[in-house]
């Protein structure tokens, strides 16, 4: 494997600078560990993120595909376990559009499951002191669209794809109510994302056997 | 429609008295809107779950089963919107095992979306006072191993088919750390199980086009 | 000791119907264990509530005093340990008032603590399967203003003076954002109350030496 | 002004490596804006938090002493508002002493209120995309006892005395349950008590009039 595509999103509602997007911008270009990242920002459109996803992917043609995405209010980057396809936006698109539970895609499976090595990617952060977890639920607005997306377009291919949720960084945390939202700083996110590119494109064989449910 | 079988599950870990199965043994029996309750309660043994839930099938044989459980930490009644073909067990069964990754059914979808009408359900606890919402996740323990279980087995049936969670209950509440977990008393949450029956046995047509997303 | 005096609040912002004065007004011409409980309802208005409160202790003269209020978000009844002399509103009062840093009572000490057995109150709860904590904050809005008025009127009296804030009844919990915040049933609430009313009136001797503190 | 006593805390329970330690002795000996730093390392010993704050303040003779401390669970650094006169300690100090309802200095006010200016302060942090927050309970555990007793030893002078919460690093976060509790990195928590020094040291007049503020 050498090629990995890594996408953010653009700016919505309260995200006028969006972590993810940041730092699809800042790795798009490098090489880490001996693979090429190209980065690219999708729009937070439900119309336009699978031409925009279909785009990206045949222009990088890629062997990782780690879609990002900032979940104001978690503690810590977050692995997403599985994709399902339903819409259904607590808040409206930019383009003003809430789709309430409509499919992703029409007449396709109900949900994927990541192919990415989460655990083993958890494993590695907690390693160097980064904090994360697998989490259970993608949500259902367009991290959880564009993740499910990337599923369907790559289900035949060895490409393995998966999600990345980001905290809110200090500044968007310092902006909202008493206490404030968790935060970590956009550098250390940024680490973290590498090295989960590292691993996602290095780990060889099974997942690690390693706890990462929940109860509920 | 007029079979209704209702689950719940016994001890397990902190889980003395489980309210989900006290609510199952409260309703066995009664009728509620003309529908006949059968209520069981399965055991917290990911090698039990199956036979006990197939003996409940075989013998209840529903147009309505809804699972119930307990996840302490909430803070009110959820319904879920999708179960998942995995087991990562965050505390052991009642019998010890603690299985990693494992599917709950071999050579099954990777997941089953709920087919009560959920919407509705939470629409008419609203109307009367009762909170509760749509979950996005019924977490990789039991509650979601018997949910999978039942859509699976009844994926070729008209059957309605669907997990409730219940919040704490107060003496459980009480006696863990300050401040306190939410807690719902009993009854309320009986109440609350009363009518998502009444609704997923009565509702007719297309579930309700009312929000219930999640952003992540 | 004979003579209670509860109070609780009007409405105010998001709480048309504050469970705190309907319990103040459930209880209000009771005995309970012998005691005569004088309910009364004041204002959510940073001006009246000085008048309000003098008029209640004046015609009730009590031996106990229990000002009661809502705390939305919280997930079980708490009993306050200390009133300080601030008012810093994070919303308006009723009025329109929204003081920022201003004493509650000018040349008065910076906080007094609670004078009821707090300790006893929890443990009594517990003892009864209703959860319940000694809480370090009673905020800075009108509850702290009443409980600090209240114990900086009675500074010289014997009477035993402190504060008890409720969580959110299910009603309103159902009205605001998913996941809901948490709930308790107002019967349940009300009997918290009681037994609260009950071992203040009743206990003897210092406090109960249990731990009630929190780390930060 | 021209002298800053620093405190942090030793090592406790599963903080093995207390930042708030660590950002003080990595403070110690700078000059901030003209102030020169003496940080110093106090032990979360109930007993030993006198001599040892006492020798501080006696060896730098400080203008502003700002004390910090660990607050695991918190989302961002906080300015308290209030140190109170009791100690309820719900975990042992390293020396295994749990006292229950015993005050921090026998026959001294109940409370004391904070000499920093903390909105002024916290506006300064947001300014720069810092979140943090007014605090409004320091607990009942070493952490109020330290600002408690400074606030006393230093009541008759003119010096500006407070305390600063930090929430846990990255490290500490990736070793506990998922999701993690909420971490920012000593980097920048290093910021932030360093701009609180410039800020307690250079603002004039009284503190900014803006909310900081709870309802409970």
């Amino acid at each position: 494997m050498n090629r990995v595509l890594l996408t953010g999103f653009g700016a919505y509602a309260d995200e006028a600078d969006n972590p993810s997007g940041a730092i699809a911008r800042r790795l798009d270009g490098q090489r880490i560990d001996g693979f090429d990242v190209s980065g690219a920002v999708v729009p937070v459109d439900t119309e336009q993120i699978r031409p925009a996803l279909s785009a990206a992917i045949e222009f990088t043609r890629p062997d990782v595909v780690i879609l990002t995405g900032v979940a104001p209010g978690r503690t810590a980057p977050a692995l997403e376990r599985v994709a399902i396809n339903v819409r259904d936006f607590p808040i409206p698109d930019i383009a003003g559009r809430t789709p309430i539970d409509e499919p992703v895609v029409t007449d396709a499976p109900a949900a994927y499951f990541t192919t990415l090595p989460v655990k083993a990617i958890v494993d590695a952060w907690r390693r160097v002191g980064i904090p994360g977890y697998v989490s259970q639920t993608a949500g259902t607005y367009l991290c959880n669209q564009v993740f499910y997306l990337a599923r369907h377009l790559l289900r035949e291919s060895t490409a393995r794809v998966g999600m990345l949720h980001i905290p809110a960084t200090p500044p968007r945390a310092a902006a909202v109510a008493m206490p404030p939202i968790p935060s970590m700083a956009i550098d250390h996110l940024e680490e973290a994302v590498r090295l989960a590119i590292s691993i996602a494109a290095r780990h060889e064989g099974p997942d690690l056997s390693i706890g990462g449910g929940a109860i509920s």
